[in-house]
């Protein structure tokens, strides 16, 4: 591979030269996936003159793994001829994908530029709903006859496969097109040649339906170590397959949307480094702005207990500490329960079981920050005696006490709130650390002063 | 696919009657990933009657799919025989993840019940460090001479690729073992048969070290859509191949890693309902007292403005929404580069656009809240007089001013340190939200405080 250092300047001079020939070979030996991010940043004209150099299977492959935005460019600055052809040779799962990004009049014009073959394929793809399926499907697969021999079913093969995006497994369907099993191409080729295609069948198979969620998809693909599986109708009639390599990408897209939420604000949707900002900051202002409203309750709250806060100041001194805390617990409880869900760990029936843990977690974790709690205070008192007043003793017992509740609190909402979000028919992920921590932050401050009026009563208070 | 309810009760049925043909042809239809967890409940006898009755390949296949626990359990039954058969038969690469979770000492005697080769392959396998491409790599595949035709590469692969892991991409070595290229079973199967191998070589190809840590093959498996990718050592000699499917799982148990640390707490290495309380305890408790001893911080810097609290208690109604606003802006910073970084969106050079870009985002999200917050405090005033007493304008003023300031500072902090963080070698994921939070409200303080005098200078304070 050559040093990528100067790839961009070497192809510059070439096509300035118009030395089409030495553009060629010097393309040759690299990877589409590699040579994808570096033109990108050619300018636009000498994208297209390379585009017109290449071959129509490299140039659709590197057009795949191009950026949209290099790829919109691209297609503009291409004669309607030559966008047509590269269009026409994309994969129909990568080209689904990529109409799909685009305006509706963009979309409809491209589709206009395909072939009536293909631009009928394109329009059933775009026809199934977001996130399924139907969408990632691709077309090319092989389907042979179970009264086939292997032989015939190679020669099969080597005629009709050339433009089959994954020869990996072969389909073995019956006169009406129903799905009979998928076989790994390898039994074919570890077979002799005049046995039957029937006796290789094994039973073992299993399909997606087009309107499937993706996460199904992804489910069923780590569940089975399949490199593709098969797409069927209502009548388990074949109509697609679906492949491992946009499963990996369906895993970090929905990974991704995951970790936004949970880290308190819409998913991007879009890379964070090229969104727009305005973009970015009304989906993070959405839910800033609902955590702000409530925490605006933790203002009404000490309002009510003004009074016990101007008689005690000492009290307001722990209140960011304990009343943290139990956020940090919640926290951590909703994080590990949103995941354990995602990955299918355990089922909406067992809430008892994760309340149980919970609260067991929850009581351990707060006798042990009540424990340093009361060390500190205790140390401080003695170290710099009047820090926290006369009454220290009683200062250290209700920050103490206040902790082992409001962690357990914590623990217990951070656990169960996801859980009934999801019984109420929404994404967990939407109960994210912020989330609970302003709802923790609200309540805790009421378990904070109430432990002080019982602890402080006669006294302080 | 028989029904899921009953299986169980019929297959003991079967081995109660010790029918050992009805049970075979019972358990024919099944997959072995479907199989699995239905008999995984079976007791452990009756587990391992089973096993004594299916082919080696179809047990083997089942024991991948099983969970650890059954794995341990079923094995000790078994007779020595019986194990050391099962474990001869497993694929390398899922032997060493069994090997892998096992105690050293069991580990050392199941190797012991390996054939020489199988053992020499084990052994070689689990010499390379936790999470490398190494442990992941399977020996199973097929290397044909770029000299030979291609029907003696297809002669051969026939004969000898039958217990190869994957036949989907077959590699072309010289005399030296040393990796030429590799090619996708299907350009074979596609070629005249009298074209020699050579012919089909395009130099289009990519490997792996095995000391190449798993998130790097995770990438390059995305970058290059293959299923698999070889592994040579440093003389460029093959040594192994990884295949796709165990790359579902490297990215499913990375975003479970990353997301856990960003709920703030250590990553728990195994699921969320199985693993011990003492020890899920044990991993949340080290992050909660570090934030908790961080927190502390608050108490002390509190201690500090007693003087001013006392003066003006209204300023503790307003401290935890204020400074909380703080925490959520990082906590949303922290997340989406952290989550960025990992899918490698920018480089460590590019702080400066990153720094750019949250602090106009978080001077437009703080402007948002702080318009909030000043219209909350001036109704309220207006419907309810005196609530913050005579001089409410001035506290909104110190509301509104802090909060742009606060929510500024907690996005320039929670993008930043993850940066940081990542510069000085560590994982950037351990800046998690609730870390970025207890920062922002330790220094959130000093800018609450230091904006209240300044405004209420004369007045309040």
């Amino acid at each position: 591979m050559p040093a990528q250092a100067n790839v961009k300047a070497d192809i510059s001079v070439l096509i300035a030269r118009k030395d089409l020939a030495a553009l060629k070979k010097y393309l040759e030996p690299w990877l589409p996936a590699d040579l994808a991010p570096l033109i990108a940043e050619l300018p636009v004209e000498e994208l297209a003159a390379l585009f017109r150099v290449g071959s129509r299977e490299l140039d659709a492959a590197t057009f795949t793994y191009m950026a949209l935005d290099a790829q919109r460019k691209l297609l503009k600055v291409l004669t309607q001829e030559q966008a047509a052809a590269l269009l026409n040779a994309l994969p129909p799962d990568d080209r689904t994908t990529f109409l799909n990004e685009l305006p509706l009049d963009v979309a409809m014009q491209m589709l206009g530029m395909l072939s009536p073959n293909e631009r009928q394929v394109a329009q059933s793809l775009l026809a199934y709903p977001d996130h399924s399926v139907g969408r990632m499907m691709t077309l090319d697969y092989v389907a042979v006859h179970p009264e086939w021999s292997v032989r015939e079913a190679l020669d099969y093969i080597r005629e009709h496969g050339y433009d089959r995006e994954t020869l990996n497994m072969v389909y073995v369907v019956d006169e009406a097109g129903h799905l009979v099993d998928d076989i790994r191409v390898r039994r074919f080729l570890l077979s002799p040649l005049d046995r039957p295609v029937k006796a290789l069948l094994d039973g073992n198979y299993t399909w997606l339906a087009p309107t499937d969620d993706r996460e199904k998809a992804l489910g069923l693909f780590r569940k089975f170590d399949r490199v593709a599986l098969p797409v069927v109708d209502e009548n388990k009639k074949i109509i697609g397959i679906v492949t491992v390599d946009d499963m990996l990408d369906v895993a970090e897209e929905e990974a991704t949307e995951d970790i936004q939420k949970l880290g308190g604000s819409e998913a991007l949707d879009e890379p964070y480094t090229t969104i727009a900002l305005s973009k970015m900051v009304k989906k993070r202002a959405s839910w800033l702005v609902i955590l702000f409203l409530g925490e605006m309750l933790t203002a009404t709250a000490l309002k009510y207990y003004e009074g016990e806060l101007a008689k005690a100041i000492v009290l307001s001194l722990f209140l960011p500490l304990v009343v943290s805390s139990g956020g940090n617990a919640g926290s951590q409880a909703a994080t590990l329960v949103i995941r354990a869900l995602a990955l299918g760990e355990f089922k909406l029936k067992d809430w008892w079981r994760i309340m149980r843990r919970e609260l067991a977690a929850g009581l351990a974790l707060g006798l042990i920050l009540g424990v340093i709690g009361v060390v500190r205070i205790s140390v401080w008192s003695y170290v710099f005696p009047n820090t926290y007043g006369d009454h220290w003793g009683l200062v250290a017992a209700t920050v103490g006490v206040s902790l082992v509740g409001i962690v357990m609190w914590g623990s217990l909402m951070g656990s169960m709130l996801p859980l009934v979000i999801k019984r109420c028919g929404f994404d967990p992920a939407t109960s994210s650390a912020p989330f609970i921590a302003t709802l923790v932050d609200v309540t805790g401050l009421i378990i904070y002063f109430t432990v002080a009026l019982v602890i402080m009563r006669g006294t302080l208070l």
